[in-house]
């Protein structure tokens, strides 16, 4: 076992209605002047945002609105956000909707917070962060997690740069998670939502090392319970209970707690899907459903013991057999799983075709990205994740 | 399922040799004259304060000392350590030492916040805090969770009133644990420790609705992890792994993750164990394996479903038969796991004999403390009580 740090200030007020309490909730961690970002106009048509200028109004809080974010979202609007709380003289940025908008709010809270110089340095990893506004969402899309978490990830669109940058300063004042509100999301958005969730689950969970036995149980609990309610959803999108579980779950998977003593986790997976979310614009959660597959496949000799747990504990694999042979039909019941949702299992499926030139491009950018190599349950250098890219085609 | 809050903002630091860092902590959350408060002279004896004195010297940081907290904390202490520290001008509590010392820190706390109105009010719930001057910790003891948790209890030693408050103000700015520091505990004291942590559990798991799956999974995958550990420190008390995963189980058995989309809890066990520890001064983790068996029987067939998911899930029985026949094993089995680790299945076992006035009286007591009745598997009114008692005697 590592040692570790556990950090989740974000209160979270989870249930039904509890988009009422928004102004309370900014006034409570001292919001005067609030930016609503928000993506599409979804949430004007439902009436969320009525409902929450209502609350804010209520608490006598000002508030200035910025719709238009986009999934991979974009730096070019958070510099427009960042100009624009400036002339507004913003306190708080409140992100109403998933990870992306959250996201957006997370850099424009960087970028105000250091008016001096460009946010996109913190993407580069050129610079650490000084500092970060107050950044709270209303959730309506259960996915990333980061309403609970320290990740930040921002797409540069003028060339397709797709980057992460992970502070403590950017976690979230507190998290408002009505499950209703993810009732009207269509099915590929849920079920792309729910292998997001399972991946920040298992990407802490393939490790060389450290785990620790009460971490794993949780994760392992973590990823049934979702695959479950994911099929419930599948058939019955308006099951508020399976909403529920899959909206706890999203918080629980990325906020630290499923990764406490392991070695930081691999992530590979993740960082190979940035690169064909940046260049394609696929929907984040399906990317890594079509990644998945074949790094696991590349990978899951050099972790073995890693594998066939998680073929016995999480994927119900009884079956006799040789340790590679449990693993691989863990790796097939994933596969399956995935199916089961109608979630794809390489590029192909997800609707991409790239080319042997693109592929290229991808495998160097994420060696770039990374530094020249990334994982944990096997280290990957650019040949490498070239041939995952090729296996995943 | 119902609507529920969680905030957990204490910040953990994990590992070996993490107590270094508390200067680094103490001045991150702004302390700057600190009171060490602790129990006995363990660890002044294991040159532990002496290390947190160094690191606290290093950052500059001013300190005072208080020890003598006892088990079941008392009020006049915390009366003494008001006075001492407003003297001193001291703006930060530090713990070092188990849930007595923590809690002591606490009351402490919460007076100085509120230095013309009796701290004792708080515990007789004739009015809420204002506020809470910061607290932390360096935990020595695995039991009590109160190094993350709301939870304060203080015992007036004058007429042995044993009473609990909760809240939000109270939660620690961060606590350091190293599982080294657990290493050279007694026996009984980890083994309470154990029961404590699993009661903090199982009370939020035995309710009559509103239970999550997500939550379920993680109590169940947490009380198997706690047993499991226990037992082997029971033969290896020196066991890095195991004092650090029954540590870590500690946190996330009382900071709220286990009772998330339940109804509050049942909480019968700790009410009713308040009062024996109050009479008797007994240790609260043996107080409690010595009044949860009868509090058992005495309500498993009015929460039928969960004592049968919770002997399945749990204490593992595989038997065939009657819901109620399998719940029965799950209590006998949990019976079975107490004794495995010398811990008493009641009074007797503890140690303690009251006779038939003390029983009416701790009854009474309990009643009066729960203002008039007190669980969620079952309601329990003062004659429950009183018969739960007798059962356990």
């Amino acid at each position: 076992m590592f040692n570790f740090s556990y950090y989740t200030p974000t209160e979270v007020l989870f249930g039904k209605g509890t988009e009422n309490e928004t102004g309370r909730m900014v006034r409570k961690y001292q919001g005067t002047k609030v930016l609503i970002h928000y993506g599409s106009g979804s949430v004007v048509r439902s009436g969320l945002l009525d409902r929450i200028k209502a609350s804010l109004d209520q608490e006598g809080i000002g508030h200035v609105e910025l719709g238009g974010v986009v999934p991979n979202p974009h730096l070019e609007l958070v510099y427009e956000g960042i100009e624009l709380c400036r002339k507004e003289k913003v306190d708080f940025l409140l992100a109403v909707g998933g990870g992306s908008v959250i996201d957006s709010s997370k850099a424009i809270a960087y970028g105000l917070a250091d008016p001096d110089r460009d946010v996109w340095e913190l993407f580069e990893h050129t610079r650490k962060a000084n500092g970060c506004l107050p950044v709270a969402s209303v959730l309506t899309i259960a996915a990333a997690g980061s309403e609970m978490s320290n990740s930040c990830v921002i797409t540069r669109a003028s060339d397709n740069n797709k980057r992460a940058y992970d502070d403590d300063l950017s976690r979230p004042k507190f998290a408002i998670m009505n499950p209703e509100l993810t009732v009207t999301l269509p099915d590929y958005q849920t079920q792309s939502g729910c292998v997001d969730i399972m991946m920040h689950t298992m990407e802490r969970y393939f490790t060389q090392g450290g785990n620790m036995e009460i971490t794993d149980t949780i994760a392992e609990g973590l990823l049934r319970t979702v695959m479950k309610n994911a099929r419930i959803l599948h058939a019955d999108p308006a099951n508020y209970e399976a909403r529920a579980e899959v909206m706890w779950s999203s918080s629980l998977a990325h906020n630290g707690l499923t990764g406490c003593g392991n070695d930081g986790g691999d992530f590979s997976s993740h960082m190979l899907e940035h690169e064909m979310g940046g260049m394609f614009d696929v929907t984040h959660g399906a990317g890594l459903a079509a990644i998945w597959p074949s790094w696991a496949r590349y990978v899951y000799r050099d972790d073995l013991d890693r594998f066939v747990r998680y073929a016995r504990n999480v994927m119900g694999v009884t079956d006799e057999g040789t340790d590679e042979e449990i693993a691989l039909k863990g790796i097939e019941a994933m596969e399956a799983f995935y199916h089961s949702i109608d979630m794809p299992v390489n590029m192909s499926e997800l609707g991409i075709h790239p080319t042997p030139e693109q592929v290229e491009e991808m495998a160097e950018r994420c060696a770039l990205a990374t530094g020249g190599s990334q994982g944990s349950a096997k280290v990957l250098h650019k040949e490498d994740m070239l041939k995952i890219y090729q296996m995943a085609l």
